[in-house]
């Protein structure tokens, strides 16, 4: 384990910060929008040649020191049963969702070298091309169900909430069939050369503590509990209430959203697990002094810890400038030790 | 000031814990629907005898103690200048936005009476009909800035983050703007009648505390200085984070959404400021008994505090049952000693 990045997951001694960023390969990119043009998301996804195409493109455009499985959360909810589109300006479209124990019907656990063997072939080929570490990745069990109950994105998460406060039969069926699946489906990521996994839980900041513990916590510990030997990096955006808890939940690297300085999410969650973030990922949209201090920002308030891995507090938004996104590698390595 | 809203702004003590709904006036209710089919929003808004209307329905439908004007938050911008249209299914567009110093030109400081007449026209009417406090209420700088710089509702603000962050003078000369209108917006309300104010922000959960407080908090806290003699209430939707902030922007009653328990959240605060809040919206829509364990949770974490405003974390859902809602306010009074 001398890679950087793997090193500062696990707190140990590293020479600079590691910086990756989510949503690194995507519509930002002349690249992949020129391959999109080709391609569906889903096609891209289940092509194991164009996944890792796409995964790898950041990692030499950038110069970050990982590199993450590109896919969706619900590719592997779809080969359970749900039938699943991509909707251009939407998001995930599940019709019909899934509301009731009779919806749940459709679904079955995923198997994942029989149903989704696309995954495992990208991971592969990614790791025999990349001289860096590879990210597995899945969606947390409260994320992935709030699409499959609500059809698709949702402001509230109204019907999703109301099943888990109304019908907790239905909602442990759903969530135990979720976790399952995506415990399976992250270890078969690791056995295909996967070198740490990240569980988002995009929406669950949606959650007061309270329903998070009772309600979706038991779901997402038994996925982090079930992936052994590699890093377990858990994020949700919007989840500065919830560190504390995301931490028990099994997380050795808790990600952080640009509204919790790292200094205090440390004094929350303490310092013997990693932190992940923060930038805000509007700062890349500033002028070049203005995300300059919102770098230095974001490594001051890490103050040197170790067990800091550089991102950003949310997916690098579409609009952004790749140039402004390599300044930002650029900056981290100069200030923290690295030649640029 | 005997009214019982009105004490428990205050802090003064009440025989009952009093009860109102953001968004309680809107899609929810058939009445509202029926309307909406011969009037547009902005037509309702700037029409008194419809906009009074509007405001006292749910008053005498579900029994709640205090009423809310109805209009949008755009209304005075629109009237300072900026091209507003209320898009179904997508809320308030601004085109073309004001991005610039020069956009800015476009804009002038609102005199409420010669400007938006009928919104006092409205308040002096409700005032006259009610038996119960009228809220006055203004959108806070922030999530007015947020629309006119990003041209409607966005996900990210990130236009509007990058102006704050890269161009000071503009974003202080259009802060300032928009504060003096909104302090003079508010102060015409209250000469008009409105016996209490509620400041929006409802966006502003967006920014870090340390963004907040440099470039937001003072605009905001001119506004709260320059309305003298009611209670001022603050909220903003997944202000968590934000909440010492917002009082210390000058709240009588900080509104707090459903992730921060009301027990938290006054220590702290500090237990000299009341709280509004804060049943999640989605409770509404689940079971009885589900609702009404979240009603007694609401009021057990207040644990018979004075200043405590019942209220949800954020407005009334448009699929939410009227009668569902009326048992809240029913369960309210029941659990905190008056009749039903």
């Amino acid at each position: 384990m001398d890679d950087l990045f793997l090193r500062a997951c696990r707190r140990a001694p590293v020479e600079r910060t590691p910086v990756w960023f989510m949503r690194q390969a995507g519509r930002y990119q002349p690249e992949y929008r020129a391959l999109r043009e080709r391609h569906g998301i889903l096609e891209i996804c289940r092509t194991p040649e164009l996944a890792a195409q796409v995964t790898a493109l950041p990692v030499a455009q950038l110069g970050v020191d990982a590199a993450i499985l590109f896919s969706d959360i619900m590719v592997p909810v779809a080969a359970m049963g749900a039938s699943l589109e991509i909707v251009e300006g939407r998001g995930p479209v599940i019709d019909p969702p899934v509301r009731s124990a009779d919806d749940l019907g459709r679904l079955h656990a995923l198997e994942p070298d029989g149903d989704v063997p696309f995954v495992m072939d990208a991971v592969r080929h990614v790791v025999e091309q990349l001289g860096h570490p590879l990210i597995g990745f899945a969606g947390a069990p409260f994320t992935l169900a709030s699409y499959l109950v609500e059809g698709g994105p949702s402001r509230d998460y109204a019907r999703t909430k109301a099943l888990m406060w109304s019908d907790p039969g239905t909602w442990d069926r759903l969530m135990s069939l979720l976790a399952d699946s995506m415990a399976a489906y992250l270890r078969a990521q690791v056995a295909a050369g996967a070198a740490a996994v990240q569980l988002f839980d995009s929406w669950v900041g949606a959650l007061s503590e309270d329903d998070y513990r009772r309600c979706v916590l038991p779901y997402s510990a038994r996925i982090l509990a079930g992936v052994e030997g590699v890093p377990r990096i858990h994020f949700g955006v919007g989840t500065g209430h919830l560190l504390e808890a995301m931490r028990d939940a099994g997380a050795d690297v808790v990600g952080v959203d640009w509204r919790t300085p790292l200094d205090r999410a440390w004094k929350r969650v303490g310092e013997d697990v990693a932190l992940q973030g923060n930038l805000d990922p509007a700062a890349v949209l500033a002028s070049p002094e203005a995300l300059g201090r919102a770098v230095v920002g974001v490594l001051d308030a890490a103050g040197g810890r170790a067990g800091h891995v550089f991102n950003l507090g949310h997916g690098v938004l579409p609009s952004t400038d790749p140039a402004a996104l390599r300044s930002v590698v650029d900056l981290v390595r100069e200030h923290t030790g690295g030649s640029p």
